[in-house]
């Protein structure tokens, strides 16, 4: 398999899970500052123009962080990266929806791309405070959902590795602070040797 | 169950589903203009101000459209609204996110909310514009994605649910022409019973 990523993009979410199944796989790295993922080579494989993407082992490519993971939870069941009841499975879509199309795509985006948002300029920090207002608020219920538990399920799963992504972005480049049970679970994270792995992969350590 | 909703809002796609499983449920109304997502009798129920949100029989309150739309698929397989290989559930869970993080979230609510995305009231037409240039590319990988099939799927699936209220706004209220297989799905889907009984009970006919 091959992942197309940047370096601490949300595609470090699959890289890691890619890294906690152990079998080898190609990385392709984009740059999105210099508009790689705009310009025909790109394109030409992905037109949505983002990553994640993965080509699968049969050349068919996948896109979308949700789907992209539970591909990789489902082919490999002996990991355990998805909880095998209906809602286990439901309750894992939730919070992956939740943190991939509001949290990220709603809050980070502004915070690291405001004038994606704006033409105006001098709009950028009202910008970038309401997508601080949203991962607030993001954070909030993620915290509440992972209340006293280890992990967001109980167990170990996909939700986890997209969890800490935003966690790592809040605390490495929004200078945002967490609450106490996220900061254990970003530590209980890093302690993991498939992110180690994977962080340093991406030249991120 | 318990649907949250407001009339012609993304919900309307969770309420088809509804009608289509064909059980009795109760609806209650949401008025987003008036602001009541955000009044304490609503973030009580559900803080993340937002509808669809489904209450269970059990109680339970599940939020975010695929998350919704796979429980309701999953606990009445006898309609097949879902594919039951693993590839299918994969695909449309791509389209799915697709649709809901980026047309939808991304496109339709800057071109019907730009006011939430710019600070600035000049500025609107211009957000506006970066949506409709989303959706603009949505529908073509969603024309592509579609092809000569009857459904997304080929058969019938909450992928449809979804697709269709994408194209209900597109020719409804954003004056947006669609490539013809999407219209022809529009009326396809316009012909089900259930999509009549969903659009007439939230007084859209
Ligand atoms: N809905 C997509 C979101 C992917 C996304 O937004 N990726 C960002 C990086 S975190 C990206 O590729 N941005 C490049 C751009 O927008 O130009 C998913 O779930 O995979
Ligand atoms: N990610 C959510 C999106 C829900 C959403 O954006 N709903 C809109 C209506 S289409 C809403 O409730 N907007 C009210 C508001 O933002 O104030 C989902 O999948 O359900």
């Amino acid at each position: 398999m091959k992942l197309f990523y940047a370096p601490g993009a949300c595609s470090l979410g699959i890289h890691i899970l890619l890294e906690e199944i152990g079998k080898s796989f190609e990385l392709v790295r984009l740059d999105l500052a210099s508009g790689a993922q705009y310009k025909h080579d790109y394109t030409a494989i992905n037109p949505k123009s983002k990553v994640p993407a993965l080509v699968r082992d049969d050349g068919s490519l996948l896109t979308e962080w949700p789907a992209i993971a539970w591909y990789l939870a489902k082919t490999h069941p002996e990991l355990g990266l998805l909880p095998e009841d209906l809602e286990g499975e439901v309750r894992t879509l939730e919070l992956l929806d939740y943190m991939v199309a509001t949290v990220h795509m709603r809050g980070f985006t502004r915070i690291f791309r405001p004038a994606n948002f704006t033409p105006t300029n001098a709009d950028e920090p009202a910008v970038a405070q309401t997508g601080r207002d949203v991962a607030a608020t993001g954070f909030n219920l993620l915290s509440q959902a992972l209340g006293a538990k280890a992990y967001l399920m109980g167990d170990y799963s996909i939700a986890d590795a997209m969890l800490f992504c935003l966690e790592f972005w809040a605390v490495g480049r929004a200078n945002i602070s967490l609450p106490a049970n996220l900061t254990a679970h970003l530590e209980r994270m890093r302690a993991r040797p498939a992110v180690q792995r994977a962080l340093a992969a991406e030249g991120l350590t």
